[in-house]
């Protein structure tokens, strides 16, 4: 089962890494017990918050926007939903902290034992539609042992853009099967394999929670297919 | 004298972070004894090794040859002093390794206790001319504990480009005063202040050896002058 000759393996974050639906969860019921307000659905503001995500990021894909940092996404999606969610106090630097919730989320439990075992024999890195900031506040706070970050703003673009993983391999300096994709997201791997890429599945069945409509399998013959990181570590013999 | 407000150091790596000259010292010393090499004077090949260095990105800089990493820089110039230094005989594949010396150089005693210290307040990465490759590799084997890495191919230029400071600092978002360059080269920290960033000097007298003619200490008024990494955490009260 081991792949020979990978070099460097780069991960999805958010949702393969971290656990993006119950640290905002968290951020958000805080936020609302300490503003009184008793009847917050904390996972229904996670879930309305994250589904202000990958619309934002397609209007970039698209072109009918130009560049624009995830960061803004993130905010210009809390300012839509905070009306709904009674968050209607919230002054801006509660604001601006509660956006930066999203440099604070926690990785799944094997994630970080498995990068350990990873990182001994290969390059690793998120490959993220995250920000620098984000992405690096993020490794810091939790301890994600990643060796660089690839972020978006660096390839001004967002997954599933095939410029971004292009931009990845020759970034490195690899042949393109030297680098391998891990995600939880078919769509994901499908593009890291138009380029060339190896791939790892990574099964999140919970990630999106009731929202959660696909992802509950590998739809396709992935170089590895596991249900965690260790599972990766497990197929690579690290 | 600590500066407020500072949310990420990025260093000069080789020279600054790391102890070039030493480490390809012995790394030539190493493969000269394999080969039975009596005379072999393995500080002056690290100097000679590196005098390529700066004219081999100045016809980058200066637009007279096209974006080139500096794996191929230093693969040159090795390729140019071989016959020097009586090693004619190394193979394809000695040399590739020899090359990758780069990739192995070690830090001084002082930048890994300071670079935690710093890391606790700041986000820290290298802003070096070093590729993604390279400085990661260096980094993992050393324990050199980055945030994150910068590297020449991001930018597609050298410092002391000026695109190099603009990019970083377009990547971070952050305002230029938020972010502060390390560096134990005056010109380096020029370049970084006019691009607004703050700027740190940190004394390498000894970095060429006898090859050594300038940036024996600070030539303007740094925000901190400091004679280690750790004087810089001092200084910034970390």
């Amino acid at each position: 089962m081991k792949i020979d000759n990978v070099k460097a393996i780069v991960f999805d974050t958010f949702g393969t890494i971290s656990d993006w639906r119950s640290s905002i969860a968290a951020e958000g019921a805080r936020i609302a017990a300490q503003k009184g307000i008793a009847d917050f659905d904390s996972d229904t503001f996670a879930r309305a918050w994250r589904a202000g995500y990958r619309p934002g990021m397609a209007r970039v894909i698209s072109g009918e926007r130009g560049w624009t940092p995830v960061d803004v996404i993130h905010r210009e999606r809390l300012d839509e939903i905070i009306p709904d969610f009674g968050l209607d106090m919230l002054n801006e630097d509660e604001r601006v902290h509660l956006n930066e919730a999203w440099h604070r989320i926690n990785p799944w439990v094997d994630s970080i034992p498995g990068l350990l075992r990873l990182k001994k024999n290969h390059l690793i890195a998120p490959l993220s539609n995250g920000s620098l900031v984000l992405l690096s506040s993020m490794a810091k706070r939790a301890g994600i042992p990643w060796d660089f970050v690839f972020s978006s703003d660096m390839h001004q673009a967002y997954k599933r853009d095939p410029k971004v993983y292009q931009n990845a391999i020759a970034l490195l300096g690899y042949e393109p099967h030297q680098v391998m994709m891990g995600a939880a997201h078919n769509d994901d791997l499908e593009a890291a394999r138009a380029e060339g890429m190896r791939t790892a599945y990574i099964n999140r069945p919970t990630e999106y929670g009731v929202d959660q409509s696909k992802d509950f399998e590998a739809t396709s013959d992935w170089d590895i297919i596991a249900d965690s990181v260790e599972g990766v570590a497990d197929a690579m013999e690290c």
